[in-house]
């Protein structure tokens, strides 16, 4: 064969799953900061595979990625499709308190797709699972009229209690690993201009939108600390700290100067993106990105109030009695998104 | 709300979530004969499920069904398509010689998909689930065009090795649990005749179509039995068998008269399912939905000679030194089907 493009049809399954195969061990060094050795005992090219679970569990879950409603292959490369796919669950496992140790990749994509861009796919989910010292451990390939993926996300607790969404007590702090509304500003600049190439700051929020990085580590730190509670940020802080402040009976009260303070939100970024998409000077938005925009995979936990925490995590907020999620003081009360909540700001009354 | 139908838009992806929960905690009584107790520790409504591993391994397997590709909601009820595709990943666990402990299950569908439906598909995933002790522990929906299903499912080897595909030696027996051929033939008598309404011999083929009941339990009797290797007939047993004999290095040899017997194949009713279909008395036709007929999802295994087998197993042939599968002392060349098997029958010469 040239170096001419080669399609699924023409490479055939079984040489397609050869060469996913094959790309997926070369990203997977099999050395990391978090595991001294493989974690699959045994991986692809069997009915199942076999994977580690030292502590007699294993941690997992599981989600589907769908062409044009999760991705679009014009405005993500594959390498960056791979990457964020694994992310999301990887961030997933991260968020009980549990170290990554494996995935399952199903992949379906039409017969006329590049290998290429298949392999490029590969080689990203490989590369995000090495970086936490998980490793594919098989998969599956079907075809299908548009790429879809669904992955499958193992993890090792280490003899830790998982740490679920509903352990928040009155009294425990509310605190962030990593950034909010990067992705999301991201995301609504491409929407805007899908031919965006923008360097500088913009192209930091793109970047965040087509290759999130989530604080994989924060997640069995804070179980380590004692996290009450915790949950991954993929829908927006309001709506994911909603759940926690659901399944533990509280509130949680955040503090917009927190959350707009660095290492968390990049304010002055989301308000020049508010600029460019406005055509005027930023107003408030920069904060409609940080409490709803999902995507960059945030950590956010509650903590007994007495934890020293490490530089990792920011405080932002509070758990208290009653129900919801309130911003400087103002109840959000659930329904209807960003003007929902720029119209119906309700004082602490419930 | 009335009786009308309801539509997944109309209820929403939190009322579908507990919709489903709950139907699935109904179908899922928590006793079975394979598991004195659930398996999952932590189920849905977290970031991730957390599974028992009793012996410190998972076994875990992967697969995808789409809708027009691996059924059509015309030929199969929900029901049955939930038995399906919760029976396919069941079967890879149980090839591993592994109890199935639980499952992870991804669905998407339209909006405008009827909530019933989607109910009964879930009903028939638990109940599938049930029958071999294994619970659903969680999973994630999303919107899609078609009906996408993406089912982990987990497994427990009980201190045992898992049995791969790459240890079958010469002088091995390869043996038979399961039917095989009355799925692809079911298949056959749709394909023709959608509408098709039979009962009887050919009911019977449809419905192994619809619902495969495959030999879970002897995954793991096998596996305790000594098993050299082990795999589910999911593209027919030349196909899957051939992977056998690759991995393992070995020919295979299989008898088409041990085939063709009781409780395998069901020769009569694929003799009149071949009749029906060509119009005219069924000739060989029922030998190639024995040896190419996937989806029953029999398990084929190999045995030491000295192994006393149940009645569950039934030795259909040897493994002998060479490679490839060879039918009544004839080579299957590997390539081209039944049709290329017909007309390119090869003697034993290589």
């Amino acid at each position: 064969m040239g170096r001419g493009v080669i399609t699924i049809e023409e490479l055939g399954e079984f040489g397609l799953i050869a060469a996913i195969t094959e790309r997926m061990a070369a990203a997977s060094p099999g050395e990391s900061d978090w595991a001294d050795e493989g974690r699959v005992i045994l991986g692809a090219g069997d009915d199942a595979a076999v994977i580690e679970a030292p502590d007699r569990r294993v941690v997992a879950t599981a989600d589907m990625l769908i062409e044009g409603r999760h991705f679009r292959r014009s405005w993500s490369s594959a390498a960056d499709i791979g990457h964020k796919a694994a992310a999301r669950n990887l961030a997933d496992v991260a968020a009980m308190g549990a170290v990554p140790t494996a995935l399952l990749v199903c992949f379906a994509g039409p017969a006329t797709l590049e290998v290429d861009w298949v392999l490029e796919l590969a080689e990203g989910i490989a590369t995000e699972c090495a970086a936490v010292g998980a490793q594919v451990a098989g998969g599956d390939t079907s075809n299908a009229d548009a790429v879809l993926l669904a992955i499958t996300a193992f993890g090792d607790l280490a003899r830790r209690a998982p740490v679920t969404r509903s352990g928040a007590r009155p009294g425990d702090v509310v605190a962030i690993a990593g950034t909010l509304g990067a992705a999301a500003a991201g995301l609504d600049l491409l929407r805007a201009d899908s031919e965006l190439d923008a360097g500088g700051a913009l192209g930091g929020l793109v970047k965040a939108h087509r290759r999130p990085s989530p604080p994989y580590a924060a997640g069995w730190q804070a179980a380590q600390l004692g996290a009450t509670s915790m949950i991954d940020v993929s829908d927006g802080l309001i709506a994911d700290l909603g759940h926690v402040a659901a399944a533990s009976a509280v509130r949680c009260e955040l503090d917009s100067a927190r959350l707009g303070a660095e290492p968390i939100a990049q304010v002055a970024a989301l308000r020049q993106a508010a600029a460019r998409l406005s055509g005027a000077e930023g107003g408030p938005e920069w904060l409609q990105w940080v409490l709803t925009g999902g995507d960059d995979h945030a950590l956010v936990a509650t903590f007994p109030p007495d934890v020293e925490l490490p530089s990792t995590w920011t405080v932002v907020g509070t758990v208290a009695k009653g129900h919801g999620i309130a911003v400087d003081g103002q109840i959000w009360s659930g329904a209807g998104g960003w003007e929902h909540f720029r119209t119906q700001l309700l004082p602490v009354n419930d």
